[in-house]
């Protein structure tokens, strides 16, 4: 009863075999490993992989990555997991594809795979469950199509690629892993639909900053400095900024939290701060209008009232630092992929965002990150889902196939 | 070894039998009883009186009442324990001296005392059990010297004292209990000294303001309103304000919390505030700046950024509410107070604080806040402490009965 639909299909979808491209064979194996490739997906979505909990997840995925025949299949000392499939050229500048471990989801959350119809629900299954499941099956599908690549491919699944983890799996295979230097090409699979390329890299630099005082009796220590007043002088502060037109730009003071009781003054106010902009000039402008703001409303504070049990301080800490940047609209990296998507029907609008790709693009390593698959919703939320309505959710599986064949093609000096 | 020095004490500190007037045998009685005293307020000390939660040192209390002979021991609807002890004149009104059940401390703070020489340590040892046994002492003292005092005097035991209680118990025994038609002058023993008689009652006024907006992601929806700037403008808004000085005003942004992620435009931020004054005009008018300069905030909010998704409101919730006033300094209750004070050597000083007092004084009885005992100090901290030192311990608990008999000749028309 399985079988035979997935047969079926794979017939219908697939030219005849007699006729049959390598590429057409590679799509044939996408279309009648459907169900398998719903299962994987499945299977390592309901292992939990909250922010800095991606060991389980990464574990099983290795084993995956063995199975299907890559070569040096390791996980690095990050988390990452990494493997190999060496193309004609083992000299020539590798092309990473990667997709990432993590969710956005904190440790505990209940992670149930439900279908209903053609909707397969959980959290995390989009984003980015399919792209992990979408690399397994590429390679099956070139190894049984004898597909033999230009390049030598390096799969990556990365740690931490959503907010708090700040990157830091692609920051170490950038910084840190042996594998860096071989890099030539990077594409993130990230999210559950092919409708478009993301090759510019929103930036951000994100602060958590601590305004400190004396504190004291609300009544009794009235007139002496609080720190209240030098986080809220921060904000109205900021929100008077007008930025930049031509390339976003944007703030938000976000998270608060302090104070004591009622009736005493705080001792400390601990505000988080966001910043982004895809202009690395914006936003480091931007920052230092925030850093000398956070200053200024210090120092006010010391002047306009008593510190006579002691002055008000702050503290910022960075937490977040996504560079910015782009790849080029031209580069042959964005071109193939346009032209994949293209040739199979898609648009191909470019955008921007921050994802992986973010750290290749500001080494001036061409990257982008594209979907596969049918689509879905509700990322981030307990709600997440895909569809995986047999012909559309194939051919995006396919196309993500192409995506990754055209940029292995790549020849870079 | 326990009995031998109290007797001892007790004929060193009260005059020969021969020549003793019914105050000096009621002051004997005191001496005599220090090793009950201090053994009472341990007891009451260990039964956990929470905010909210003070319903088992209450009953306990009740029946030590009871015990010590006070007519008429109740609990009434808020938990207040009340008791009389008649006067010869049965119809005028009454004196009320009383003490408070509640604590500062959460449930669950763990409550040993502990003695260290002459130094009882636990959190509300000072604040107020030493109070609520003082009271004990007193009552077998008058009954042991035959006293009968001109007035009725009702004893009562206070809920609701501390901050988040809001004076509940004091506000219930003079709105709803049925003794509030006999009130004609109130004592709090509240605290662990004798240095000085509260005659103001600093009022305050206390709200809980939760900002709301649409939220939104900080990239994604950049340029909608943000109600962490409503709030911040509320609070350099404040903070701008220079309160009279005839009558010290005070005000504070004291808490605050709110947002959800670094990455998200928060869609609600709460922050406390509290504002207190002896003077009830000049807090109504700090309080009408306050609420205006919420609408202010919020309508500017609105006018600066972009409401497609929603506009900023704000809903500010009274939480604290205690009324402000004074009992002149030329009252018969405070002069009677003051002479008792200084006849025993003890300096007394005029003061304004906030106390259970506050409600009769708002209603124009008479009332003051006086402590009995040898000091003490960390009041609302957990080290708090007592000095049970004998002969200032006694001389403080004799003192506090002193200033009950000479409140209680009082004759009001």
């Amino acid at each position: 009863m399985r079988i035979l639909p997935a047969l079926l299909s794979a017939l219908l979808i697939s030219a005849p075999l007699a006729a049959q491209t390598p590429t057409e064979a590679a799509h044939a194996k996408i279309a009648e490993d459907y169900n398998r490739i719903v299962a994987e997906i499945a299977e390592l979505t309901e292992i939990p992989a909250p922010p800095f909990k991606e060991a389980a997840r990464g574990a099983r995925y290795l084993q995956m990555m063995q199975a299907v025949g890559l070569q040096d299949v390791k996980q690095d000392e990050i988390g990452n997991i990494t493997a190999l499939r060496p193309g004609r050229n083992r000299t020539a500048k590798a092309l990473v594809v990667s997709a990432h471990l993590d969710t956005v989801f904190p440790e505990g959350t209940p992670i149930f795979v439900q279908r209903d119809g053609n909707i397969l629900r959980a959290p995390g299954i989009g984003d980015d469950t399919i792209g992990l499941a979408s690399m397994l099956a590429w390679v099956r599908a070139m190894d049984t199509a004898g597909i033999e690549t230009e390049r030598d491919i390096i799969f990556v699944a990365t740690v931490g690629e959503e907010g708090p983890g700040d990157l830091r799996g692609v920051k170490h295979l950038f910084t840190e892993n042996p594998l860096r230097a071989r890099i030539g090409d990077f594409i993130s699979f990230d999210g559950s639909s092919i409708t478009g390329i993301t090759h510019g890299a929103v930036g951000s630099r994100r602060y958590r900053v601590t305004f400190k005082g004396p504190g004291g009796h609300s009544y009794g220590a009235f007139g002496i400095v609080n720190p209240m007043v030098a986080m809220a002088n921060t904000v109205t502060g900021l929100y008077a900024i007008t930025t930049p037109t031509d390339i976003k730009t944007t703030y938000a003071a976000s998270t608060v939290s302090g104070g004591t009781s009622v009736n005493s003054i705080p001792n400390a106010i601990t505000m988080e701060f966001d910043m982004r902009s895809r202009s690395p000039q914006n936003l480091a402008a931007l920052e230092a209008q925030l850093l000398a703001l956070i200053n200024q409303s210090v120092a006010a504070e010391n002047a306009a009232r008593s510190t006579r049990f002691g002055e008000i301080s702050a503290e910022p800490v960075l937490i977040g630092d996504r560079p910015a940047g782009e790849t080029p609209a031209d580069d042959p990296l964005v071109r193939a992929a346009a032209a994949a998507m293209t040739r199979a029907g898609y648009d191909a609008p470019l955008r921007a965002s921050s994802t992986d790709s973010n750290i290749p693009i500001s080494l001036g390593i061409p990257a982008i990150t594209v979907g596969a698959g049918a689509g879905g919703g509700r990322a981030h939320a307990l709600d997440e889902f895909i569809s995986i309505e047999r012909e559309p959710f194939v051919k995006g599986i396919q196309t993500g196939l192409d995506i990754v064949l055209a940029a292995a093609a790549i020849t870079r000096d």
